[in-house]
């Protein structure tokens, strides 16, 4: 089958060989389906190791499975949810997240919502004509590369807190702003009430987690999982991986690649005339402006998407993967596309 | 980790080698995720050949999410499914269907529908207040391990088209029906609108297909696996699984071991005094009654599940993988418990 | 308007006369729409002193609406409810129910369900394959007219609530079962958790009330209703109807009265030969079998609904305003169809 | 029951005489219920009359089911449909809509859609990830007053239909639309094809109206409405006003009163210092902005909104009973709150 580098996104990129090590060791024999079985178990404990002992983690299939689910299970039906605009649940899910909530998105430049912003919507509340917020929901990082502090986070959480809301992460790529951050897991999760832990995106073949940080906020997310078709039967393939990746640091290592080539990406492209880097890179991601007929052509030869057509602004992703060789060429194809 | 042969269910056991080995050559390079890679478009090609050129496949996580989708494609919220009360939609998916439209349940002893059974059901057509029946979904072989031969979906589908209705076959075994009828995909799909064609319980880690046997019902449905949280990211893993199940004739190879392990398992209990088979073992489940003390003595040693508690009526299931060993040292534990 | 007598439904009859003065002595000046109006204050206050100071009433327009978020109101979407496989909720509400929880629905001759045709299916708690049984739903009287004694709910309230269950009850009829029953409205509602209380049938225009027993239970529930399109604008005129109704026992006279025509009804076929009464007349329906072709010609005359077409059964309901006339000229013509 | 004047709503006043009337003269002998009756019949005949004999309107109880259910009918659930920010169906209704499908509101100062606004959206067509556009669905006259030309509705209905997209119109207050801009209910409705044509607000009781101007487009309506629970058991008492308001002009004089007070008001307001009128008025609506300390004083004795807390600008609505004289008291007591 024919491949080919690309900048896409991280999805594009295949199997870290650590997790594929797993997954071969964890075929042999027989276990109960459906998470009864002792490496679910190991896998479960890896994740109180990692955010702390209060936490209780869900494997799933997806990451869609896994924000729709956790947002699920936390509102009732006429419950709302406060998100940035530009969010994958409010953009890149179809729709999906509604089915369970109203969402309210929130315009934002940077991709990061702040008390001040949430703050106005919140006047529904009590109004019976208006879905009742309940919770915010943030991606860490933003669909736009951007990594929220530290601080940022924990105000964010008091915010929502103090007013009976709660605080939930769709951390698909959460490893990366952790790596960023120079954080360990349970510190860039403090104060976060429900998470979707990203796999797939950080080298693993598929499956994520949803994870809850209070035990009565996961009362009844069995059946939840189960209804929303994200209970995998041969369980033992997905605790597998999560096991590989929580251990010796692997997660971490392949987050700090990535973000390490993004970086590198963007020095390299600011040095290119024409070209303007248009967020702060903070983690895997580079936007970037670049001539129109340069996108084209350089798209002949490496995939990527355009983000903003009409600024002619692309997004870069970088993976576990991405070789500095994968960087040169681009820059190159960039220069000589400009060139051309 | 601790593994314990068992017969609980074929989802208990791991990956066909075959399967790992295309796993294992799947992970190379970047390909484009969501579908739109080599690795898919040679599985669907697989699909159409087997299927028939006119069929289209979507592959999905999961069986409760085929299901749900497959039959969510073809209905409007206010449409009916007919099933056998004993059908894995009614029963084991916790509630999923009926977000999509009421089922309608029918009382049978084989867990087949027929027609007759069906008909009563249709004098809601027309009335404003009633769901108004449009598939009849069966599953092949059904949830007690009996198949419906090829004269009685005939018959089913003749029926349901005639009355403007679609045939929904959940196939998480079809593979094993197929064996069982020595029949091909083709011929035991001949008048099926919509099939959920599973992957997992015959030897894969994950993924099954939702096939359409008519371009029109197939309309749309990339969207709504999408909103359904079945879209999986890296598509070519599960592609590649099917590729290799459907090359080689490597799926009929492991329905059909799985079919004689029941039949040898069958064959060596009837010998046993006082255990009835229940079923006729026409693909790898055994039915079977044993006295109520047996089967708690038994499992301790192998895990299986208690179909009937009242009639002590326990279900065996064979794998891919199951060994004449695993039968025999089963229908020894069954002698030991009587005679105990 | 050309208007025809019939037994067909008490909803064929019109408005109470003290009803509709009560909605003319409604229409004058302003108030405040959705409910927070002192016509909705009185009503409000009407259902505690017959309920009980615990009861907290919403009103809604009709029937499907009220057991729909009745229902929703105490469940998850992965909670089931039990109810009988010939109620109102599983027939007639063309599959509303299920898009907020499953139905398990019981098959049962007199309509009545009892805790021993329930406990088989609680078997499926905690196994997280299963719609998770939440709610016991009868319906009083049942859709065959008959009436739970208040020992019998007392005994479904006692099991319900033993295994962390809730008791609802679908009362678009409970006035004529309370005037069978010779109690107050408290005393039909002991034990009971949710009720759909009906206007409609006992001589209202339109209008039902979902009544809560429990603060707790009910909170949230304006969103619910709101969602659910169920918020009168012009509230005050559901209230006003609701407020007459309670009022010097029009509810008690308008249901006595149905029933005791349902009664003399019963007894004048009781004494035509090939007719035979199939139910208790407990409430305000008869139901009887005659010969299919003396159904055909009586239905010429008067509108009545074949209720199960194979037995040729017939079911004949009386309203507040059925006469006696309307009786004997009923039974005059099944004579007449009979004799010709 | 006190009652109090207000300008919060046209549905905080009660019900127009010639309404009642036809209440009264409907409430005689037995009809059939769930709409098969004469009276029904008639007011069916009635919206052909004034919508052109294409349309196809059916009952139902209120506005916010009208909306949902208009739009369900027309959608599949990975649908999506543009409106506008303030929309009643984005703001109003409890994220009842998004049950169906997703909204996508464009934010807009003076409440209109226009095809230049909408286009962006749809780069989103044929993206699985992404709810696909269906429906442009608009307000007229809109949340602020505003009222689109008939030229402005027929670019709106070109551009939709030229992308495959349909045209809703949530007309609630359509008559006050029809009224200003001096044109019949066909004429303002070119174009459309789906409607919700509101009766309460206009001197109803109750009830509302979902019209489809396509066959095709109605084809199983009825079941959507009787899941979505808008099936009024006694439909003859909704199809009686409907008759009645849409004879000798009821409904078109009705609005032209409400129109005319609102200009009326717009007017006095105008004259007074430190009062601002912030919206054109062009139907029943007046929105100003008033000092907060004004605001406070005047809502003492009289009930209205306040739109944006901010501005301190206040809406003020007049209904088909507002008096000259209750005009003329609410700008006395605007001036007195000032001058106090």
């Amino acid at each position: 089958m024919k491949t080919q580098r690309g900048f896409a996104s991280d999805n594009n990129a295949g199997v870290h060989p650590r997790v594929m090590e797993a997954l071969l060791a964890a075929n042999r024999g027989h276990v109960v389906a459906y998470g009864a079985d002792p490496f679910t178990a190991a896998a479960e404990a890896r994740f109180r190791e990692h955010f702390g002992e209060g936490a209780r983690a869900f494997f799933v299939f997806g990451g869609t499975g896994a924000n729709v689910l956790g947002l699920q299970a936390v509102t009732r039906p006429y419950h709302a949810v406060v998100c940035a605009a530009t969010s994958h649940i409010n953009v890149d899910e179809c729709g999906a997240p509604e089915k369970s909530c109203k969402l309210l998105p929130l315009a934002n430049p940077d991709g990061k919502l702040t008390p001040a912003l949430i703050e106005p919507l919140l006047s529904a509340s009590g109004d019976q004509h208006r879905a009742q917020p309940r919770v915010v929901s943030v991606s860490q990082p933003t669909e736009v590369g951007t990594v929220y502090t530290l601080e940022e986070l924990g105000e964010l959480s008091e915010f929502a807190h103090a007013r009976g809301m709660l605080l939930h992460v769709d951390g698909a790529r959460l490893s990366n702003a952790a790596a960023h951050l120079g954080a360990s897991l349970a510190e860039v999760t403090a104060g976060v009430d429900v998470l979707s832990f990203g796999g797939t995106k950080n080298g693993m073949m598929y499956g994520e987690a949803v994870v809850f940080f209070d035990e009565g906020l996961a009362r009844g997310f069995e059946y939840v999982r189960k209804q929303g078709a994200q209970l995998p039967s041969k369980m033992r393939f997905i605790a597998a991986q999560f096991d590989a990746m929580l251990s010796d640091g692997v997660w971490l290592e392949n987050a700090r690649h990535a973000n390490r080539m993004a970086r590198l990406l963007a020095g390299e492209l600011e040095g290119v005339p024409r070209v303007r880097i248009t967020q702060p890179v903070e983690s895997n991601a580079v936007f970037a402006c670049l001539p129109p007929r340069c996108v084209k052509r350089v798209r002949e030869e490496f995939f990527f998407y355009v983000w903003d057509e009409a600024a002619s602004e692309v997004r870069l992703m970088c993976s576990f993967d991405t070789t500095e060789e994968d960087v040169r060429r681009l820059t190159r194809a960039v220069r000589e596309a400009l060139d051309g």
